[in-house]
Order: structure tokens, then C-alpha cells, then sequence
């Protein structure tokens, strides 16, 4: 039984988040159905993790076992025809049966866009988060990316809700640069706790606006309490950016 | 009596354009109300022009006149705060009483945005047209441009719904460039006809896929005949750059 992987494109905006739910339209919930609909066979995806309500991918990545014998270059314009149009696929390979699109990652990337204005703008909102400041030290953000860098127990770091026993995680890199006028997150680690990247996100830029000192990110880290971070970044500004196996 | 210049940044995908619709929830529409709302009288704006329906604006300007002796500086925030999120208030200033949003318009400059790739993107999708090629020749685009850099006849690059008689236009610049992995097509002239930037940025999309020759834009010209032009481009893809007075 062919092992498939998906490679999928989403704009989150409407959607309750990756995983399936009881209450919202789930951007897994419209996958499945539409294999389906082209498999003629119920479809179970298995994600590389959840993204949350209204959360972006750039490349999210989910496999799926199938009896269907379509080929697999049929996939891409098959779903891409019946999905709607905020999401996509952008690929989709046979993959090694004992391959699967969670427990074999090896690293995952972030971004999160923001913009400075004090007034909103409809165009950026689409998909960055509004910082109400004219400047921002970006320097101090990126001495403050040092200290997350590494192996760390980011507990101070992830929802207050989560309740995962292990978190300590590993990032390989994380800085802060403008594209234009978006000030862009960029972060890779092993694995990321539940909100992680939103809520570093948040915090760095209470550094730079200098409500935080770069040094404070290590005393937030080693007190492992949520309560010393800074607020949750807004969903709208974080994609995720690629998985790699 | 006061009149006021709004400068306006929106969104455009769910409305039917600036100019109030019967059919349809227009910006000029969401304007007056919100203005009424704030004033407590009636308020007619004058667009600096209409937009189609789903076409963007970083920058529209209206005027209108009040009797309110509401300070200027409270316009943004108090308009911003009712709005909704697609659309928002960038300034707000005290013009002359011979001053008029439209008449009044020495430049006006649009930018359109294009992405090539086969697979449609969501989240590129959102202000941009897909170009379903790989590449493209920006060089025969911008060469394609020259010709309609001057004063021209521009009946061949007008809606054939359109009843306008005097179809001639300066184009002041014209020109295609990259940022990032978004072709921008950034155009400026005294005035534009209904369509004229989206049919300009169809016909130059046929120039780089090969299809037109740079030199074709000028029998196209000559021929006055918006049958001869190429499809006009979708309306996520424009956006009112700027009116400058």
C-alpha cells in the first residue's frame, strides 16, 4: 500500500487550524475529504504537527497510506482542481512505508512577519502583526535570538494550556531581519512546544521596544514559568515554513 | 465649512469597488456611514476615481465637507476605530474649498503584482495574479512599455463597457521589476481609462511569455480596438499606489 506525501500551501485566516475539531472547519477536515473524493476511499492524513487557528504554511507536510493506484503526479492538478482556493498542494511523492510525516522530522523553520505603524494596515494585516512603534531595535533582538539558540527547556515558552512533559528542544538558528518594510522571524529548531515561536516572537519584541533586555531572554528561559514571557504573538503573522525529513 | 482630505488604505477582495453599488458593499458606502456615525450628519465623499470590485488601495483619497468642528487630528483614530479591518484611515487633512479630490488629481501611480508559477498559491494569491509560467522576459516587458510612456490614444486598453469620449492619456512611467519572487508592474500618468492598468498589465504578460512582440503595443496603440489588447488582468493583482495633487 503506496505511502504518499503531501507537501501543502495554506492561507490559515479561516481556518480553526490544521487538526481536525469539532467546532471549525480544519484545513485537515477539507484534505481528507476531497482525497476521498478522488481516492474513493476514506483517507486518514498524518501531519508533520498542528498549526493553530488561523496559522499559515508555506510548506506544511502530511502523508497519507492509499490503495489507489492513481499516479502519483496525478495528485497536485487532481486535489488542486476541488480544493479551495486558500489552500493548495504543492507536491506529493511516494514515500518509504516506514517514513511518516511527524516522527521523522529532523527540523522545522518559522517565520513571523510584523510591520511598524501606529496605524493598522488592511494590506499587511492579511498576513503580519501590526507593532504599534515607529522603530524598533532590531540589534537588540537578534543579542536576544542568542540566548534560544541551543538546547534549552523552553517551558517558559509554550501555552500555559500545553501539557507535554518533555521541553526541552533544540534551535539551530533564529534572527530577525527586514524584507522591505516586514520585519521577518526567522527560527529552525527540532520541534517547537505549543505556541513557542508565538510567544518568543512576542517577547523579542518587547526587547526591541526595550520593555526587555537581551540578557532577560536567558532569566525568562531558566525560570520556566509562562508567566515571565511576554504576550502571544497574534496568529495571522506565523507560517510555517518548510519541514525536513 | 471644513473640507477634509482622507487618505485610505483597503482591502478590496469583498467589496464591489469604491463608488457605491446597488448591488454590493462598497468602500465609499462603509466611508459615508462610518463618517455619519462619528459627525451626526450626512456625508458625501468625493473619490479622487473608482476602483473596481476587488481591486486594493495602499493610498484612494476622497474629500467631503462637514459642518463638524471635530479637530482633524481625531479623524484616523476615531474612523479607524469603527472600521472594519479592511479598511483604514492612513491621514486625514484640511484642504481648500476650491480643492476636489478628483478634479483636482495632477498624478496618479498603480502598481500591479504578478507571481509565475504553475501551482497557484494561497497565500501569494491574496494580492497577486498567478502567471502559470516559469519564466518570463522582463526585458522585452519593459521594452513593451516605452511605447505607451507619452501621450497616447488608449481606446485599445479600455473596458468595451466603457462610454468615455476622450481616450487620450500621458503616461508619465512604466516599468516591470522584481521584488523578492513578486513581479511588480508599477505605472504613473495624468489619468488611467476603466481597466486600463489591468488590460496595460494582460497585454505587457503577453509580451514576456513571447506571445506579443514589445513592438506589437504600438499597433495595438494605432488600432484603437480593445479587441486587439490581451485578456485584462484580475483585480487582486491592482492596487492604488498613490494621487498626488
Amino acid at each position: 500500500m503506496p505511502r504518499i506525501l503531501l507537501t501543502i500551501e495554506y492561507y490559515g485566516k479561516n481556518f480553526c487550524g490544521w487538526q481536525r475539531q469539532k467546532n471549525g472547519v480544519s484545513v485537515q477536515e477539507i484534505l481528507e475529504n476531497k482525497l476521498k473524493e478522488i481516492l474513493d476511499e476514506s483517507i486518514v492524513l498524518h501531519g508533520s504537527g498542528r498549526t493553530d487557528s488561523g496559522v499559515n504554511a508555506i510548506a506544511q507536510t502530511a502523508h497519507f497510506d492509499t490503495s489507489s493506484k492513481l499516479p502519483k503526479t496525478a495528485y497536485v492538478p487532481k486535489l488542486n482542481n476541488i480544493l479551495p482556493e486558500e489552500i493548495k498542494i504543492k507536491d506529493a511523492k511516494v514515500v518509504d512505508s516506514n517514513f511518516h510525516a511527524q516522527y521523522s522530522v529532523k527540523k522545522k523553520t518559522y517565520i513571523y512577519k510584523m510591520y511598524l505603524s501606529k496605524i493598522a494596515s488592511p494590506l499587511k494585516d492579511l498576513g503580519a502583526m501590526q507593532i504599534k512603534f515607529d522603530t524598533i531595535d532590531i540589534d537588540k533582538m537578534n543579542e536576544a535570538c542568542k540566548y534560544i539558540v541551543g538546547t534549552h527547556d523552553f517551558s517558559a515558552f509554550k501555552s500555559a494550556r500545553s501539557e507535554k512533559l518533555n521541553n526541552v528542544r533544540e534551535i539551530y538558528f533564529a534572527n530577525f531581519y527586514f524584507k522591505d518594510d516586514i520585519l521577518e522571524f526567522k527560527i529552525c529548531g527540532n520541534g517547537f512546544l505549543h505556541n513557542m515561536v508565538r510567544i518568543l516572537a512576542g517577547t523579542f519584541v518587547d526587547v526591541g521596544i526595550g520593555k526587555l533586555q537581551p540578557c532577560d531572554i536567558e532569566k525568562i528561559l531558566q525560570s520556566k514559568d509562562r508567566k515571565k514571557a511576554s504576550k502571544t504573538a497574534h496568529a495571522n503573522g506565523l507560517y510555517l515554513y518548510s519541514v525536513e525529513y
